[in-house]
């Protein structure tokens, strides 16, 4: 099954370069001072490196929140009880949670994806089963999951990226759902980044002091007892990970296996990307960063790989939230691109200096 | 006539902040964290109180860009020809502007209002004729505009706010048009902040170094020629203002007199924003700031009126486009407190901590 992974990985290659000039030449001839749309025009360009220089008339907008349980929850270390997952599941199928209001305020449609949540759901439209288990296990205690569960999580992703890709749809993002999973993200990027502890985890949903200080040690104590290989994502993975960020972590391979743009939301989505990262950093040319979270190890997560987000709005509840509140910008920046006039179809004077 | 001003200013009234506190006490409800969703949970409430407590089910959105030119370009502080302002005028009304595609994006209206282009425009459906002259003076000759036309251009801000909401719009932003008008603007924060006249000026639509001297050195000499007074609105917009900006400004007073939400755009809007200020400090209750420019007197306004964007965009463009762009973010703010479900409505277990 590893075979498969490779095939993937081996064809997620880099978009065109030169494109990004060819967008340049268009963008600095639009009725604006050059550079004026700032953040705008590098999207625009980098959609259309993307789209390999055919640009779409429009968005066709989706978001996936994958989700699932951890068994690292049974150390207390969430402010919420196991339950809120697969409530919240709930949540979205009846359309009442943020990621909803959001994505219809936007035009997206909203899809979720049970890849681990300790529930046994009916079928729904909107529901796409794709579960591994009923959770993972418990890290300090065993790894989260074996190698084929690890595998499985990352395929499921990616499938959901290649059918929605099939759907038509040419912007996408992973949202999340998982009581725990901002343990196991930080004990992620922990393995990846290496950077302190006290730094990477944050309050999560809102903890107490007590409960950050639990944290901390989980996700020390797991490092100490698994030293997953930083080199490795799916010893990382399947050692300290969760379904939801395995399954997120595939996703992004599938969108920049198929060229098609996907949004990373918070700090769940950062550390599925981390892992997507490490398997063919050519997953950064498809990427567009969306929000700072609130969750302080976001910003540490920025700062390694060297990446600036579209904006800070002190989000901290994942579920794709910020990703899809970043659509409107994205969109915008293609009609720019697509339907601003230029100086001379506009007849306006150019710069004297 | 100042009479009429007096009596604007005098009927706005700060909001009902308890109003504020009813707010969070629903959107502490809704099935996410308490504060997970940051800025927007802060924007909900603040509608919730210029709405007086009566939400809309959705926002009209309209942006109207003041249009006018500056007798300072004589001066040559501007990268673009005079002509420029003229020309724009015309790209707006054909759609091919910045603006023109944003709203578009986000479902806003767009007019164009004419306080002082030095040219006539025939009729147009989405251009509002309130001209005041062909252009300001030079403020290094005479003073920009006399006291009579500085309040005309109020009234006409002012009016356009009061036809706005006739019209049944409930999301209001003024933007701007005007070649030569970041250096009014910021001789209009200079008198009112007192801050270094260095760090006020900016490129605008992209100066050399050769004419931002320049610019600096007219700022300067305008300010000891009249020496506005800090505290009187009116005596700095006569003497070194802009037709568009004492429109803005009265734009915003007539948003606030009629109590709805009025979003800042960019470094112009900004300069208007501070004259409305001093006229009522009311006006705050009312204004939601929707970007920090790349113009860099824009973060020192921030610092004086101790305020914070939404977003940082590295927008320098004017127009009300950052403006625009946010309209989402506030409208997924007023749909996350309208359409979320509560913990009880979702059967959503609460936090054990």
């Amino acid at each position: 099954m590893e075979k498969k992974l490779k095939e993937i990985i081996s064809e997620i290659h880099p978009v065109n370069k030169t494109l990004i000039t060819t967008a340049f030449e268009r963008i600095n001839r639009l009725t604006k001072p050059v550079g004026s749309l700032g953040r705008l025009e590098e999207v625009a360009a980098k959609l259309f490196a993307i789209y390999n220089g055919d640009m779409p008339d429009s968005l066709k907008k989706v978001v996936y929140v994958f989700a699932s349980d951890h068994g690292i929850t049974e150390e207390g270390v969430s402010a919420y009880p196991r339950d809120v997952t697969y409530q919240m599941v709930f949540n979205f199928l009846r359309g009442g949670a943020a990621i909803n209001v959001f994505a219809k305020a936007v035009g997206a449609k909203v899809y979720v994806v049970d890849v681990g949540v300790d529930y046994k759901f009916e079928k729904h439209s909107s529901l796409i089963i794709k579960k591994i288990k009923h959770g993972t296990m418990n890290f300090l205690k065993s790894s989260a999951m074996n190698i084929e569960d690890a595998l499985k999580s990352i395929f499921a992703g990616f499938d959901v990226a290649s059918e929605a890709v099939k759907k038509g749809f040419n912007l996408l993002a992973p949202g999340d759902m998982g009581i725990g999973n901002t343990t196991s993200s930080s004990a992620i990027l922990k393995a990846i980044t290496g950077y302190d502890t006290e730094k990477l985890v944050g309050y999560g949903t809102g903890i107490d002091e007590k409960t950050f200080n639990l944290k901390i040690k989980a996700v020390d104590t797991a490092l100490s007892i698994h030293k997953p290989d930083k080199k490795d994502a799916l010893d990382i993975l399947h050692k300290v990970g969760g379904f939801e960020i395995g399954a997120i972590c595939g996703f992004i391979l599938g969108a920049a296996f198929h060229k098609k743009p996907v949004v990373i939301d918070g700090f769940i989505s950062a550390a599925g990307f981390s892992l997507a990262w490490l398997f063919n950093k050519n997953v950064l040319d498809y990427a567009i960063f969306s929000h700072c979270s609130k969750e302080r190890g976001h910003k540490l997560f920025f700062e390694y790989i060297k990446q600036k987000p579209l904006f800070d709005l002190d989000l901290r509840l994942g579920e794709g939230t910020g990703a899809v509140l970043s659509f409107t910008t994205i969109e915008a920046a293609l009609k720019m691109f697509n339907d601003m006039a230029t100086f001379e179809e506009a007849n306006v004077s150019e710069k004297r200096l």
